[in-house]
């Protein structure tokens, strides 16, 4: 991807249209507050979502699903074996696979959990700066599952993780930062704060970087579409609720937009940098 | 029910009214992708709803509700002996069972269990062409929880079903049909392309069947009921909602419409068959 | 808390604020129905919510929290000892903890269950008539999840309840009624009947008074307040619907006015009396 912003907005623009047109069947084993609204996320995208857990069908599931999504935001050891047997299943297969560690240092129990997840080798990591310098090994200030350190910080740590697990990362926050293995960094400007206050807006994010990366075989440059596509997508929402809507009316405007989103929507919005 | 269309819309009506006024329980063993929906939709229809998959009170609950709906969408080997004994109950109580068999043909696990809950005589049986055809054997283009077979395919498989199992069976896609043993066949027109782009639509309709049966004895007409309600819902939310509206205003104005729907929009809007 | 309105008003305020600039943590145990929209509840109120249920975390996650919220409403033998651990976590750290017994007395399992919880000494109780009165060995009408006895008929059980138990006890309806085992008697009459036609409405506010405790020590105050706070929100949502809208418009604007409520629309709504 060059780092001029035409070119840019036509990757993003070409992968939104590329969900849209393949329907990539995206097959999650996710937590218990997210599932409707990363399904209905997904349905918005135009992807073609599945939500299975069991260990005696995810390996079937992720063999004809375009991408496999884990995230361990309300983690269960019964469930745990499935998430390992997903992603292996991804990596053996070929298939793009996403990692969403949420609440990663909130207990001893989802970093040993994390650790075990990340030798299974997924294709991409998101958090927010908490979690990815929690994954890392670094000391982390998460709060739950919130970040309370600053996604600058997390740069250092996600550059470690890349390197060191050959994945895509993303560390997400009031700025997006999209790392590849080969060094290639975008940063993603978009996004409103009201983003935050409805959940599952992050495991959403994720969901759709799997989405994404079942249509574009270039990981970084599927991850860092998704995130443009959900920030642009944040941003707009906020722009077009009513003076007085809260967190209800902008959750629903939020699908509104991710559904309808048009090529001159996108390119009157989008902010990014990529350094190739 | 006769064939005109002016008793056909008494027949729904009344049914629908039975349910607002008696407010069935109904108790679901459903999935983790659609409980609230699913919940707030027969809410919005005047039911009660009751979730619980414990195998120490499924029988103590599917004894004391209206009727019992099964839907494997995230199937669990730790809740399959809690679907057996919820629809082992409510067959020798009487009460109206519904199975929807999502994914049917997805994965192989899915088609062990969904043939041993067959076994147990669900009353009615509601799926998607794909997964219709696949419960009766039948080779079906299952495409994980989504459809890519016409309905008219599964029009024999629907029949053979019906026979061999002694139910109901509801084949739902851009029209519904619903077939009984002995012969009876309703189709319902109504309906909205949208419906398929908000998550757990096909579950509601599901848990709808439930609700109906609940209040009316004849399970072919209560199916076709709460069919033809669920598609008129579904055909005025998208008439209503702005034109720049997506799936979320959608998915909201769904809600409002199953709550607020009166007879008069009924009658301009039902189109409906049967022949008996 | 004085029982003159001024004050009342005065202490209602100061809690709702008091949530929105601590944010505190609240780690639910909660029902598969519901955790969507009890963590879009926390967030608009201003909390920062995490639900986990696995017994290898839930004792680390109730001690960095500010409150524990058990709820019992899908209940599931594989999680009721982090249901037992959280609440004897949170007793042994000293925080506050909420039990919400729904469909109290609707199977032998859920009484068995909710009679060990109670020795586990949550500090607050929040339920339905029916629940309550089931809870202190009462007869109840329940119908599932849903209440069929009047709140008042409830208040001898909550009586009983909270001398046997210690704890605040709160019988949610048409009026809300908070006990504390010291005497004081809290009767808020604010709500709309449409809060019962979305589901989670009750349980969201077992959420809030979590979040209300922990920022609010004295916990008949905190739940005093959660419940006008949760009264208020509904009533004022009631109103500033449209005229046509249903249960769907009215479950987003309730996000709405909870993550917007003035000080002035709590003045001018609040219909509250206390005796101390």
């Amino acid at each position: 991807m060059n780092i001029t912003n035409d070119s840019y907005l036509d990757a993003v623009w070409a992968d939104i249209c590329a969900v849209r047109a393949q329907a990539p069947l995206v097959h999650s084993v996710t937590n218990l507050v997210v599932t409707a609204l990363n399904a209905n996320v997904l349905l918005a995208a135009g992807a073609s979502p599945i939500m299975a857990h069991a260990i005696e069908e995810v390996a079937d599931l992720a063999r004809i699903s375009g991408a496999v999504v884990v995230n361990i935001g309300t983690l269960d050891s019964h469930w745990v074996p499935a998430m390992q047997l997903a992603l292996d299943t991804a990596y053996e297969a070929g298939k793009p696979s996403v990692l969403d560690p949420v609440g990663a240092g909130a207990s001893d129990y989802r970093n040993r959990v994390l650790a075990d997840l990340m030798e299974r080798r997924p294709s991409l990591v998101r958090g927010n700066a908490s979690e990815i310098m929690s994954l890392a090994g670094e000391f982390a200030n998460t709060k739950g599952v919130d970040s309370t350190d600053p996604v600058e910080r997390a740069l250092a740590a996600a550059q470690a993780l890349t390197q060191r697990n050959g994945c895509v990362v993303c560390v997400s926050g009031p700025e997006d930062h999209v790392l590849a293995p080969d060094g290639r960094h975008a940063v993603l400007r978009n996004g409103h704060p009201l983003m935050t206050r409805v959940t599952g807006v992050g495991c959403s994010a994720s969901a759709l970087v799997g989405a994404f990366a079942a249509v574009q075989p270039d990981a970084w440059r599927a991850c860092a579409s998704a995130m443009a596509y959900w920030g642009v997508v944040g941003q707009i929402a906020a722009e077009r609720i009513a003076p007085h809507t809260g967190t209800g009316g902008y959750a629903t405007v939020l699908l509104d937009v991710a559904s309808t989103l048009t090529e001159a929507e996108l390119a009157t919005t989008l902010r990014a940098e990529a350094s190739a």
